[in-house]
């Protein structure tokens, strides 16, 4: 797209009340707005982002035989109380409102209760099982901090999976399923050398629970690190027994400060029996269904990602959540630049085509914050060369492609 | 996708409370779950007939050079208190709650607030306009009733679409643009015919606002059709002056029962003034922006397409916004409705195929009721025939075509 177009533009300074080192780039750059505490509105160049993430994931998930669907954000009170989970005691980030016909209504903070009740309707026989289905919803969860930018935040979107399976070994095998996925998602994403499949508690229903945490000065949890078996141990969990059980040797685990940027638990059939989830068997018998739960944080990951790669000039997409691959920049060449565009966008690349009235540092700096994967300059030099100045945002060297290759050039990576 | 492996199923009754026919049938088939009285989960095939519609109205608001972005559900009191609309007396649907940290928050009833809030951060010079911007939000609102099924509920999804213009003259132009690219949205979902340009109270900016009103039973308004012209009034608005100034005539306007699909104001520079929403025009002087707001009730129009098509037997879904293309039954002939189903999905066909162990007359019913543009039958016959059975939903002979032809068959229409 023209960046004349775009109707947000670059900021010098973040927000005086904004702590976080993503929020300020993010904002500085035009791709979030800070709405309040922990609430963030995505403007284009963000949508996008989010979008392209939300697509990696979804091919993972439907390539697991996965289903989407949608719930909703307000929840029933009864529901939730059947699992004890209504009451502000046992549950501190309700947001709770008053219905104008009576009664109370809740915010969705999760999402486990009412898809298990509403499988009640399509689950009744061991025939109608395993059932995976997931959704991309906005969850509202009233945080007494919010501090990360988008990385904890009040409002925030999540990708949740659930499984419903009829026996544990089923549930095993897609569980080990899903964490050959999410692997694959934060490999997609490019933090794949840095996020490790870890050991976490598993609460009431399994030994363990397993998150995916990635390795970040700003991370909140620490997690201890064999690198070569590439797993990590939380520390809640980090005992002799548990080290012994994973094969790992205390003295080489490395401490360090890491994000969950995702978890998956197994619920054993205990969520399914509290709220009335039972199939029959083919022997006649009823039993609960096994509930596996699987979420990843889409707003988080960005989060991530911005505080993994960016720079002190400015933010550094990977290529696959990139908003665009190119970032086209016209030095006072507007003709031949908009060719250069054209042919380019003709040929499916995307590029946002820098063709603002602007000096050239000020495009040069906006280029750095906004951390696309290529910069192409077309000057009034590539007119008379035919080449276009190519660089890659985490590469400090230029390279000269001659413009009738750039098609090609980019086609190609 | 496989029949087989779709979690949902259907039902031969709606639930008791259910009211609304939309709601009734697509409860029954599966598409849509009922989470409360006005509060409906989208299944996988409600979700993909939403993600359709979506798609259909992004294409049209790009083409008028629309930027997409996403506010938030949380709204701020002291924002909404500026245009006076945080009062439960001025707005009665608000849902409020309490932030753990302290004050009220409110949960998104509308957008115009904290979009032009947003905007100040990106308008400040003509040269920043005009500027377009839409969203699809999830929008809540605390109904007193909600009896309409999908049409009106507490939890629905809006296409929101804001322009911010310099001048009334640059406004008037992208208003009318919006109305023509309505009319196309209309259009496109199957109900141009009944969709008529209506005119209504334009409140305290303007002498109408405008409305999409399709014409039902169902509706809850009341217009006055002038079928040649294709536009209508509404009764609020509706006198000899008005009459006078459209050019119809009164005594050959047709008084009909209509839903609101679609609606568009101007604010001309009140909403922008009291935001604190200036340019700076290129003679100097600040002037506020001139809004303009148009909406399209996304969950309101895939309900009211149900009432509109459907029939006793079920739904009747437009090709252009149908779950899938096609619906191909197996009646005891997997192997061949196999291949055609491989064959199809290859050339890029939409196709639910039904491979589920069940009764002919079971799976024609289903058929019926989940309302796919075409369904395919291959049956014994067929594996000696070489042909397939092909019904139009909407259409009560078949026709026998060559399985050998099918892909050219759907690709050409």
């Amino acid at each position: 797209m023209r960046q004349s177009q775009l109707f947000t533009r670059s900021r010098r300074e973040a927000p005086k009340d904004e702590e976080s080192r993503n929020a300020q780039l993010l904002i500085r750059a035009g791709y979030v707005h800070k709405e309040m505490a922990g609430v963030y509105a995505y403007m284009p160049l963000g949508l996008r982002v989010i979008e392209k993430i939300k697509g990696i994931v979804r091919e993972e998930m439907n390539a697991l035989g996965c289903q989407e669907f949608i719930m909703t954000s307000l929840q029933r009170k009864e529901l939730w109380e059947k699992t004890d989970r209504w009451d502000d005691r046992n549950v501190d980030v309700w947001f709770k409102s008053e219905l104008k016909n009576g009664g109370q209504v809740g915010f969705g903070w999760s999402h486990e209760e009412p898809i298990t009740d509403m499988m009640r309707n399509y689950i009744s026989s061991y025939r109608d099982l395993p059932v995976y289905g997931y959704q991309f919803q906005t969850k509202l969860r009233n945080e007494l901090r919010a501090k990360s930018g988008i990385m904890r935040g009040r409002e925030f979107v999540m990708k949740d999976l659930y499984s419903y399976s009829r026996t544990e070994e089923e549930h095993k095998a897609f569980y080990d399923g899903v964490i050959a996925a999410y692997l694959r998602v934060f490999e997609r994403v490019g933090l794949g050398n840095s996020t490790f499949l870890t050991f976490a508690s598993g609460g009431a229903f399994t030994q363990f629970s397993h998150e995916f945490q990635t390795v970040s000065d700003v991370g909140e949890d620490i997690i201890y690190l064999d690198r070569n078996k590439k797993i990590a141990i939380n520390q809640e969990v980090l005992t002799d027994e548990v080290v012994a059980q994973l094969g790992v040797d205390r003295g080489t685990l490395e401490e360090v400060k890491a994000v969950e940027v995702g978890n998956i638990f197994s619920f054993g059939g205990t969520k399914c029996e509290q709220l009335g989830l039972f199939f029959k068997d083919d022997d006649g018998s009823q039993k609960p269904v096994i509930l596996g739960s699987y979420g990843i944080g889409i707003t988080r990951l960005m989060g991530i990602v911005v505080e993994h790669f960016s720079d002190d000039k400015g933010l550094v997409w990977p290529e696959a959540i990139a908003p665009f691959k190119v970032h086209l920049l016209s030095l006072g060449a507007d003709e031949a630049a908009t060719k250069v565009y054209e042919t380019l966008v003709a040929a499916g690349i995307e590029v946002l085509y820098d063709d603002r009235d602007a000096r050239a540092g000020e495009k040069f700096a906006d280029s750095d914050l906004l951390g696309l994967p290529y910069r192409v300059v077309i000057g009034k030099r590539s007119v008379e060369s035919g080449e276009a100045e190519v660089k890659q945002r985490t590469n400090e060297e230029n390279e000269m492609v001659a413009i009738a290759d750039l098609v090609k050039y980019f086609v190609d990576r």
